[in-house]
């Protein structure tokens, strides 16, 4: 757990009473004591610099509107009025804005003013769009990172927040104490796209156990049950089955499916056509757990009915 | 917590050295003390029949191959050669067989028999098998209990272990004590479906979890991330996560899904749309995650994309 995990939360106003003198002598002596400049202010971007300035660091705020920076501007930060006046503030700069787009259309007009500083590209992209950038950044002497953004605007600065870094490990080495403020940091790799491919990887998973909590709930809902009550019973019977992914990985890891050291193909398809079965009787939709029976009749018609069902994993690898 | 969680487990020769003279006292008193019979000795037939046995219940299985039968009987049990013999010794019978058609198939021959008794079965069936089976029992005087088992045999009688019932309340108050020798029992409701309507419903959103983690750790194998560390850190993520479902639950109850009192539509379809994209740019297929989109592609085409993206759960039901 990061330190600022046990700090509790000071409002805005507290802190601008005890830090505006700070502020004024941090901003003498920009290049030793750390300015960093944020562009883009959407709610994400607007908790980074507020959580930022509350932990004692001077910014720059710049907002394609430029009625966005007011309020931060009232707390203490100073307003850029352009892209380029707000990284030449910075020694280091958090892009958060929309998206991959929106990155390069601000800041390719600025690579030279970002020449031998730090960028920290915040926004969510896919993993090759953030090796494009980095790509686009080193031919323009940008020392670049890539982050990831595990949490809602809400959580940023609290327990469970968690950003992921991929690219230039001297940059995350510096940049680090800053990072550490918005949430749990961590370093996937040099490879710029990392950080990126796990947060979609783990939002991938995400997406899919919630389709799953809300199929229960919609055929629970069919008999009376409220749907509370199903994600009540989802929640408990989820979590006591999570950990055998640890499990079921380790028999992915092995590469040895067959023989089935767990549950095998002929018991799994069956079994999973029921759960379509039932659905549908109840007038739900199965839509969302189809691809799984899919998935288990290319194993079954390819003769690896006796072979671990986790090995459907096999059969996403696009050929 | 039942009790039979705190109680230790014996291994089976300790049982027999105390309890052989115990069952033979037992067998003289059948009505009274509670005999079982157990119809089918599969991995969880044999588990059940060896977990009642264990906690002092004197059992009669009955299996369609013989030899099946005699480790029980070693260990104490009485074998019956035919079904017939098998339910007109016990008190209730427990019917753990292959599906649907093996229970017909072997109870319709005995319904006579089964009159004025209990019949549970845990066969694993749809909720609608379970309904045909229970509409065949009232129109034979047979008192009927389905329960749907949420373990694996290895559990039976251990913590973790949880079975779901439905049917008849009164056979369900006298078969309890034996019930919950075998993991905690719940009653679900006098519909005969329920029970495996539940299993079926968190069965659903499980296989969509596991799913979901093996694409994330397919996704993350193609960058050299081994599957064992991804699960782990799905483990993690999802964890966090799992509890929002409540949340989830709250707005689906209430109906109120617009203006989202979450994220939107409009958010969360580009969101799951990267996802994708970022998924097959590394080679992986998606096709787990397209339902997702297609319902999110639904809502956005009949101008819901201001709608909680929970709202999913409503084009879920077949009109």
């Amino acid at each position: 757990m990061d330190p600022h995990h046990r700090t509790p939360h000071h409002p805005l106003a507290d802190h601008r009473e005890h830090s505006a003198p700070e502020d004024s002598t941090r901003k003498d002596t920009t290049m030793s004591k750390g300015t960093i400049s944020i562009l883009g202010l959407g709610a994400m971007g607007s908790a980074i610099a507020a959580r930022l300035r509350e932990t004692g660091y001077t910014t720059t705020v710049w907002n394609r509107t430029p009625a966005k920076t007011e309020p931060h501007v009232k707390a203490g930060a100073t307003a850029a009025a352009t892209v380029s006046e707000a990284v030449q503030a910075g020694d280091i700069t958090l892009a958060v804005l929309l998206d991959h787009a929106s990155i390069h259309q601000n800041l390719e007009p600025v690579a030279a003013e970002l020449k031998g500083k730090i960028l920290v590209n915040l926004t969510t992209t896919t993993p090759n769009e953030a090796r494009a950038t980095a790509a686009w950044a080193a031919e323009h002497g940008i020392t670049y990172l890539d982050g990831a953004i595990m949490a809602v605007p809400q959580m940023i600065g609290r327990p469970g927040s968690r950003l992921l870094y991929s690219g230039d490990e001297n940059a995350y080495a510096i940049a680090k104490p800053a990072l550490e403020t918005l949430g749990t940091a961590e370093f996937e790799g040099t490879d710029a796209g990392i950080a990126e491919l796990k947060d979609m990887a783990l939002l991938t998973a995400m997406y899919q156990m919630f389709g799953g909590m809300l199929q229960a709930a919609a055929m629970m809902r069919t008999v009376g049950v409220p749907a509370t009550q199903t994600a009540k019973d989802v929640i408990d019977w989820l979590s006591a089955v999570l950990p055998l992914s640890g499990d079921f990985a380790a028999v992915v890891e092995s590469g040895r499916y067959d023989p089935a050291p767990g549950q095998d193909v002929n018991f799994t398809r069956p079994a999973v056509a029921s759960l379509i079965t039932a659905s549908r009787e109840q007038g739900i939709s199965a839509d969302l757990l189809e691809p799984t029976k899919k998935l288990l009749d290319e194993l079954a018609a390819t003769g690896r009915g006796t072979a671990d069902w986790v090995s459907i994993i096999e059969q996403l690898t696009i050929r």
